[in-house]
């Protein structure tokens, strides 16, 4: 039996316990990691030192991403502390109803059961979705990057040791680190019940493509912004700029910019503070237009663009004549990620969320708002672009199912059938 | 372009209208479908005629299922005027949070978009899976059995019609024919965002292996009742026997019976039961002498039998030395399904609720009450076996997702990255 499944088989086994385990031991849990992973920072410190030295020939924004220092150690713990503090996400009923006189079902939130979750190169990632699934109750196998194996390795270390030791059953965390290992996982449809991968668009279309296990996720984010007829030139200045520029490499960063017809004002305004950071501007013919007027540099626009995430500094700007024409091109090039509107009209702000088809429908605000933490759910395990289970950020929610319970008192259904009993269907919640 | 794919097409684009549609136009729609069901019945019996004639040599169970008549009518139209009186399950808002001063987040529910549905013979289907997208404002792909091909077409032609003239999107819902609309339909990932079919294992199991689309249903319906050491012996028969016999074929219907080794009373009064209900039975060896004492005839059960879907009087008994004993059993064996305990002890059958890793856990009752309309939803459009989605009987509430709306006054990412403003969290709901 290869490694990944006998981990995953060990997960498998630990997962009908924990599902079980009472909110104060895995709360407990999140405790005594916290604890453990500051009593273990030297250990935890040195083993990043060996992953950034073997990094030294990476580029920079990577080797900021695997930094491992106070800083980091300082929010993770914090996370840690957050989620012990949280309301517990399972046991929580939904609903229960009096199917008929002493017969009454309730549905009752519970883990998914086992979570594979593949991330990139951040470390701090580890210990924050491991910290979602103890305190969802959920088995987890986590597969890091390759360029943080050390770091991984002593982090989870830490967090198996502290977590079994307070209660938690043995191998509800696996640790899988080659690339073999990922092509094993993802055969693993008896024992792995959510694939969530974390990485760029090839990755997660190879891994969607690739494994009858479900999936959530998002390949593209292909986001937009558009500025209505009314949009206020400052207000798109400051919301177009950030929401480009703020953390351009993000998924719920802007790569369209729609601009209706008579907002030539707006996109004049958004267009020079895009420049002045640096941004180049592919547009449309009416929109080159327009930026000349403005004195603004760019280059002709393609179809292709409006398929294209940017992942940079770089825009896409198109003209369109109304607000069902922005609509239309939203539903058909976005990534149903995140597309917002900029407009004082409430009614179209009101259509506009009706029809686009996105998990995240803004008025008047950047797209970068879509994150698990800025939502207040403490983090996210990913962000989901399908429209089943969990859709945009999702925290713990995202990450628990539901069961039915059914009590009675020896109820056969032939009493229905035959008309002899008969269903009240009373909601009691 | 094939038939399948410009169908889909069509309900896709139909789909965005239909999303925004309100409340009363899509209650209005269904109503309007009722009347012209009422109206038209001549020629939908007609067309039934045919296909009963040309069906005049399958089974008798088959024809009865592809039977539409004045029955069948009215159970249908009573079906779908209950669905318009039921509450809008879309446009529901089921959080709202204040992230910071002026910017508010609610999550409201939405359609899926476009379900495809392949359903069995029964032409009533039709008309309740129709219905259920309707109320939900889902676009529908309908692909009915090739027995009732006659059925179908009259009944869509009116649903159709009477729809679209009652001001749902043109094309809003699709009947699809041919056995090669099935494979185009697995193809159209772009177009279907959920597939639920309705039918045998062996097709079930191929539909999941065959797409890229998200599949919700369940495949086997290996079910469970086991007798606690306490059991009446009086429940377990009258329990067991309506498990197993109340409609055998379902995929609700027990097919293990797991015995506690102190349980051999209530065995033996389930066994005469069964016995005399026709019911045959495959002991393991303690069960045989339990069933040799009470003068009932048994064969040996072999390890196949715990993986069996028999679907007919056939049960299978298995003998275990405790709670836990069953529940590992079940969990191993199992379809994660529905599975009950027959107890008085309440500590018993919460760890059997918390455990067993199934859709329903029950006490006291027949599993037989695993159905959407026994459990309240009006109607269902499948049972899901998995854990992501929708788990059980699905109903109004599968069919539906979510979206998450951002309002701001020009917000930006930067103000809260650099300190200058900061999330609230506040729970407005």
């Amino acid at each position: 039996m290869s490694d990944a499944r006998e981990t995953a088989r060990a997960a498998r086994q630990a997962s009908f316990a924990l599902a079980a385990s009472p909110a104060q031991v895995r709360n407990g849990a999140l405790l005594a990691v916290a604890d453990a992973l500051e009593a273990h920072r030297g250990e935890i410190f040195a083993a990043n030192r060996l992953d950034l030295s073997d990094a030294a020939e990476l580029a920079a924004p990577v080797k900021k991403r695997l930094r491992f220092d106070e800083a980091k150690l300082t929010d993770v713990l914090s996370g840690l502390r957050a989620l012990a503090a949280m309301e517990d996400p399972i046991g929580h009923e939904q609903l229960r109803t009096e199917l008929a006189d002493g017969l009454v079902l309730s549905r009752v939130s519970c883990p998914i059961g086992v979570v594979g979750v593949i991330f990139e190169s951040r470390p701090d990632a580890l210990v924050q979705i491991a910290g979602l699934c103890m305190k969802s109750g959920n088995a987890v196998l986590l597969k890091g990057g390759r360029e943080a194996l050390h770091t991984n390795a002593a982090l989870y270390a830490v967090l198996k040791a502290a977590s079994e030791a307070a209660g938690l059953p043995a191998g509800w965390a696996g640790l899988l680190t080659t690339r073999e290992d990922v092509g094993e996982m993802l055969r693993l449809d008896e024992e792995i019940d959510l694939i969530i991968p974390r990485g760029s668009n090839a990755f997660v279309r190879y891994i969607m493509d690739n494994t009858r296990i479900p999936v959530l996720g998002h390949s593209d984010g292909v986001c937009h912004l558009y500025l209505h007829e009314d949009a206020d030139p400052d207000m798109a200045a400051r919301v177009v700029v950030d929401a480009k520029t703020q953390y351009p490499a993000a998924c719920n960063a802007v790569e369209t910019l729609l601009v209706h017809e008579k907002a030539g004002a707006a996109l004049a305004a958004a267009a020079k503070t895009l420049h002045a950071a640096g941004v180049r501007i592919r547009a449309d013919a009416p929109a080159q237009a327009v930026l000349a007027g403005a004195g603004v540099p760019c280059e002709a626009a393609t179809e292709a663009d409006w398929r294209t995430e940017y992942l940079d500094l770089t825009i896409s700007v198109r003209t369109v004549a109304s607000l069902a024409e922005a609509i239309a091109h939203i539903n058909r090039y976005g990534s149903h990620h995140t597309d917002g509107i900029l407009t004082q009209d409430d009614a179209a702000a009101q259509r506009f969320f009706a029809l686009v088809d996105s998990a995240g429908v803004y008025q008047n605000c950047s797209t970068r708002f879509a994150d698990g933490y800025r939502y207040g759910f403490g983090a996210e395990v990913g962000i989901a672009t399908g429209k089943l289970h969990a859709r945009g950020p999702m925290g713990l929610e995202g990450l628990c199912s539901y069961k039915y319970i059914l009590r009675g008192h020896g109820d056969v259904v032939a009493d229905f059938a035959g008309g002899k009993r008969s269903f009240t269907h009373k909601k009691l919640l």
